[in-house]
């Protein structure tokens, strides 16, 4: 597998990279940067921001919304914390994290620094995110579920290998940068609810950057590092499914373009209900005094994550099915981070509409798929089947996260940001940067 | 166990810390000291100090050998990989590991930055390297045999320890610490032979600094890491020890008085064997033609961590009894890291010695221990048992240390060195670099 990845990741050409993929990964960027600017005043931003000013170092990569630049592995760290900060990042669900919080950050960093173009940037982001993609399948779900932060794992060697593809290191290298990248890649699910959990993405595109460098001055590691004995796997509770042709499985089906963007400011394991939810209330026009019952079917897998029956702040509200439904029944934005507030936890109305709703574990959902039925005081009953993975076309998708990203960062920035991004496949980085960062 | 250590960490009094403990901690600095500065010159050091000066920043604390200062994590780093490069650092073997390797550096370049006194820079390295001995008992033998570097894992959470004890974090602050410092912790012994296996204390070093700067800024983590539902010891083998009252049992039986140096520039797997053999050696004066054959009876353990029969390169032979018994045995320096060289792999005069060498596995021998038989060709034979737990005097120990040090960087750097660690508990760390780094 690390061979196998590594020949990937540097040896695909740029023919075989479909416009299609390219644009996704072009609309990741633009949500990426919408989550990361909404980010970067959060605590866990502003804490790890000041230890790297108090740093200082060479100028060589910008963290989002200052002027300063840092070192490549700091910007990565800081850029990284920042977009994970709110949770409202972009998801893989066979990857089983969150691929671009991880991989733009280390790939700008050093892409920036290096002076690359613009193509070569968005090249080795989305390979990158493939990558993560693909070793995040690899490992399988039994490494989550042990514990490990997938995000940070999967994602450090991905973005080890967008970086290794980027800086144009040789097969030997990049298993090395791999090798290097398996004894630092970590990061605990016990860490979620605290700032712990940024940090763990902001430290995987960290060390993905000095992974790469290190490899590309000749540091050594073990070349076979995903799969040899007491390697990466072996110690990380990895599956090791077989993938196949990895350059063809990319050409027939590129993982990424499955990419999904969040709309709601929450647990993803809530949006299909959401969804779902929407949709009923938006055919039938109910107001939320003629609900008498709302029952939402979901994977079980999801019953541990995000069903918090009493949510005590507003942190735990992303993680409760029945509070988010409330949310949107009530009229509350859901797309906005700041409604979910501590205080919601303690409205009257919201709580007592939370009460009418019943969450079901039925294993015959897939994670991606709810199905909500509302029952009226009048006796009608309606019914809603959502799956995320059935994605609207590219023209859908890209409104939405251009309308989550206006409110979250306001229209001139995001204008400003995807004019930027439409411009990158003939510009260089330097040029991309002092248009996008400039807020 | 999180709360526990963190309280022990920092609520440990001054009067509670024995003279004789902080002699051992003054021994462990000099060997860590000389280790350090012989490998600097490594390759892996070289490269790693590459991207530190490439990066600049801060100066706030000093590279073994570079009067130009980094930031603390920096420097951490580097002095880090520096100090087991050569694999010749301290052992401690209930904690399964190399504590100075990962402690010191750490706690150096914090207390440089701080300004700390030289008393209160010693009491947080006795008490870190104290803590990681603990926690790395706690975690047991699995953790290792996982495929887990222990010396980064309990290395980085104890140094974490030391470095909160100094900063003088309080108690929620200390488990914060930890927490970030537990979704960072890992090192794959499936890197042991590469440049990853000295990177994996430089790393753990580095991120103990980065866990307590953050943590006294007031970063969040789950609170109790260690022990809780997927924290560290659940997503990594840990056996969770039963350790009871850790202060009393510090005071009456300090793990950390029980660490041990390594004599000779290999694995210390085989140490017992060498000084069994060294002794009857000396005893009866052997000539090595008169040897017809040695056995080497050790810890089954062992068999699959030092046993290479052939082995191909310097770094192999380090790896192999009867090796480095044959080297002993024709007057070779097992105690010149440069002994270990391709070259004697190819010796037909060490190869013939080392074909009388047999190697037996034991359950009843300890890890610690080897006895040695030697049979000569005229017939008569010599049994030494040699236990390395049975540690010989202080004098006896600093004796050897000195004469080690000695060997490796000189009797005038040594001279000053040392005299610079005897006065630390009157100086302040400031002035212990200015003398004790100026070779």
């Amino acid at each position: 597998m690390t061979r196998d990845i590594a020949q990937f990741a540097i040896g695909t050409s740029e023919d075989e990279i479909s416009q299609q993929a390219l644009a996704v990964m072009a609309l990741s960027l633009m949500d990426w940067f919408a989550v990361a600017i909404a980010g970067k005043e959060q605590p866990a931003t502003r804490i790890v921001s000041r230890i790297i000013q108090e740093e200082g170092g060479a100028a060589q990569s910008s963290i989002l919304g200052s002027s300063t630049k840092y070192p490549a592995r700091a910007a990565a760290l800081v850029n990284g914390v920042s977009s994970h900060a709110l949770d409202y990042d972009d998801t893989h669900f066979a990857y089983v994290g969150h691929p671009s919080t991880v991989i733009v950050p280390a790939v700008l960093a050093l892409a920036e620094h290096h002076e690359c173009t613009g193509q070569k940037f968005l090249d080795a982001a989305l390979i990158g995110a493939e990558s993560a993609c693909l070793i995040g399948t690899w490992l399988g779900r039994r490494h989550y579920q042990a514990g490990f932060h997938q995000t940070a794992t999967a994602g450090c060697l991905g973005s080890t290998l967008a970086c290794a593809r980027l800086l144009e290191l040789d097969l030997e290298q990049t298993q090395h940068a791999l090798g290097i990248a398996s004894t630092r890649a970590t990061g605990l699910k016990s860490q979620f609810g605290t700032m712990g959990k940024p940090y763990n993405a902001g430290v995987a595109a960290a060390n993905a950057v000095e992974s790469v460098l290190l490899a590309g001055y000749g540091f050594s590691s073990a070349g076979n590092a995903l799969e040899c004995e007491q390697g990466f796997s072996a110690t990380h509770a990895g599956e090791e499914h077989q993938l196949g042709d990895l350059s063809e499985r990319f050409r027939n089906n590129c993982l990424f373009e499955s990419v999904q963007h969040k709309f709601h400011s929450c647990c993803h394991g809530i949006h299909a209900s959401l969804e779902a939810f929407a949709q009923i209330m938006d055919d039938c026009r109910f107001s939320h005094e003629e609900i008498k019952r709302v029952s939402v079917s979901v994977n079980p897998r999801w019953m541990k994550v995000c069903d918090i029956k009493h949510p005590q702040t507003g942190l735990e509200a992303k993680f409760s099915y029945r509070f988010a439904l409330a949310m949107l029944a009530l009229g509350i934005d859901t797309a906005a981070p700041a409604s979910f507030a501590d205080e919601v936890c303690q409205s009257t109305e919201l709580g007592e509409f939370a009460d009418r709703v019943q969450v079901e574990p039925d294993a015959g959902h897939p994670d991606t798929a709810t199905t909500v039925t509302i029952e009226t005081h009048s006796g009608s009953i309606h019914n809603q089947y959502h799956d995320l993975e059935n994605l609207p076309d590219l023209a859908i998708r890209t409104r939405k996260v251009r309308a989550k990203a206006e409110s979250l960062i306001g229209e001139t920035v995001v204008r400003q940001i995807w004019d930027s991004i439409q411009a990158l496949p003939y510009t260089g980085i330097d040029q991309f940067m002092q248009d996008a960062n400039c807020f």
